[in-house]
């Protein structure tokens, strides 16, 4: 009713208030929580599951801690006793998923068992799953695009052409392989071609709230706050991209000014948001 | 001042009518003509340069012969006597390079040599080039981009959300990438996350005449016409989608049934644009 009005749920769809029933026997779980929460929640569940249960988390974000980024679905195996965990993300916003328009999603598996499983789960003729073995490139897809999002609103924002802003986007992707791959093994190219990657990153670039107060940072010039445009853009809701820009930065800051350099758009998106440096040189990317 | 009003042209470009004059003791190539000429041109061209002379082809284009493409760089080659000649592709519209404004660009080079030469012919702080040695894979790209921009136009026209629409533009970069391994040798994925690649299609899909023009078919629905609408919004120009289109499907018929059920989505582009099949089909792309 306040999310989807208007939309009918499925019978098998079932509301049970209380987490321990709903969780009794289960032989699949599914995340989609602030992860705030799931300290909290996930002793509760694993009391209850049934042996061999295995979960799936379309939890959106990733924890940073010491200056390296963690993957919420390894938070998730951890508090359920080293349970088998994958991830599903993608170009798929709820309100075009509920009615029924064609959607794609990318399962990052930790094994092709349970990618096999999540897949007769979830995919249908109007949502292709597609798998790959790579959860921790799916899952950082998902966090990172927020942040190449802002760029691209700084773009829009100065008034830059559209080929600039492809240039940002496909720089975007290359930085967002590049992060993945300075901080976990087995993240595969292949990734940002599926629908966790490219598909996700251009929606966002070129809808989306990230974008949308980035364009909106860039139009005020200096003085521009954060915190006054998402009183007057979001209602006073923190935008997602600039929590995660703060942490990339940090990450990168103590790997050194080698490991910067080779992130010129991660970095100059975080220069123009908190260091005070001007939205035009969002394009100064060539050295 | 006819294509680039009030746009100063650096002192060093001088305009040369004479074909030999122009091309006398010439080092270095560039092409940005319609190929139609080429044939006519080139031998000219070849009696006047200097030994050890290289070409670049600017042209966005593909030929088909016998259900095949022939790369436009191979015709200017074979012209002048087997000379080396590289591409250059990529999300740079000649307005927006001429106001100096941040784009990219993608050479696909036969030689490493060739590659370096012409870097440093075109690469400037505000036009970042980046080389790889793919001329197919680049210079197919330039040509495939339009036929599934028309896909992403079906999409617009019927009112499909920005999460089908990205699903469209993904299968696409997906297609494009095995048609071109499909016909040549030596294609990289990696060439589709260049400028050539990604940043070219997304400005495409989004912004572009044939997205523009398959909107517009999509919305008139069952009698709709390409030359009705050639004629109302390209003052009777021709469409390049929809020509590359047709060649495409008949590529991927001779090489059979198998053959296409690997392309759907350039196949459903094919079925609306030419056996009137309905525009909202664009998304049974899923078997």
């Amino acid at each position: 009713v306040k999310y989807l009005p208007n939309v009918r749920l499925p019978p098998n769809v079932v509301a049970v208030p209380d987490l321990s029933d709903a969780a009794a026997g289960a032989t699949l779980l599914i995340f989609v929580l602030p992860h705030q929460f799931l300290s909290r929640l996930c002793p509760q569940i694993l009391r209850a599951v049934a042996p061999g249960c295995r979960a799936i988390s379309l939890i959106k974000g990733v924890e940073f801690e010491s200056a390296e980024p963690r993957l919420i679905s390894r938070l998730i195996s951890r508090l359920l006793g080293g349970m088998d965990v994958s991830v599903l993300m993608g170009a798929n916003v709820a309100n075009e998923v509920a009615r029924d328009e064609f959607c794609e999603a990318t399962v990052g598996c930790s094994s092709a068992e349970s990618g096999a499983l999540w897949r007769l789960v979830f995919h249908r003729p109007s949502l292709n799953v597609t798998v790959v073995r790579d959860v921790a490139g799916v899952e950082l897809c998902g966090a990172l695009k927020n942040v190449v999002a802002l760029g691209a609103g700084f773009c829009d924002g100065v008034g830059y052409g559209a080929n600039t802003k492809a240039a940002i986007v496909r720089i975007g992707v290359r930085e967002m392989q590049a992060f993945c791959a300075l901080f976990f093994e087995g993240v595969e190219k292949d990734t940002f071609f599926e629908s966790c990657g490219i598909a996700d990153l251009v929606t966002t670039c070129y809808g989306g709230r990230n974008r949308k107060c980035a364009e909106a940072f860039a139009r005020r010039g200096p003085g521009a706050t954060w915190e006054a445009i998402e009183v007057e853009l979001l209602n006073g809701q923190r935008l997602q991209g600039t929590l995660t820009c703060q942490d990339v930065h940090a990450c990168l800051l103590a790997k050194g000014a080698e490991t910067q350099a080779r992130f010129p758009l991660l970095e100059a998106v975080y220069a123009i948001s908190f260091e005070g440096r001007d939205a035009s040189t969002i394009v100064k990317l060539v050295r």
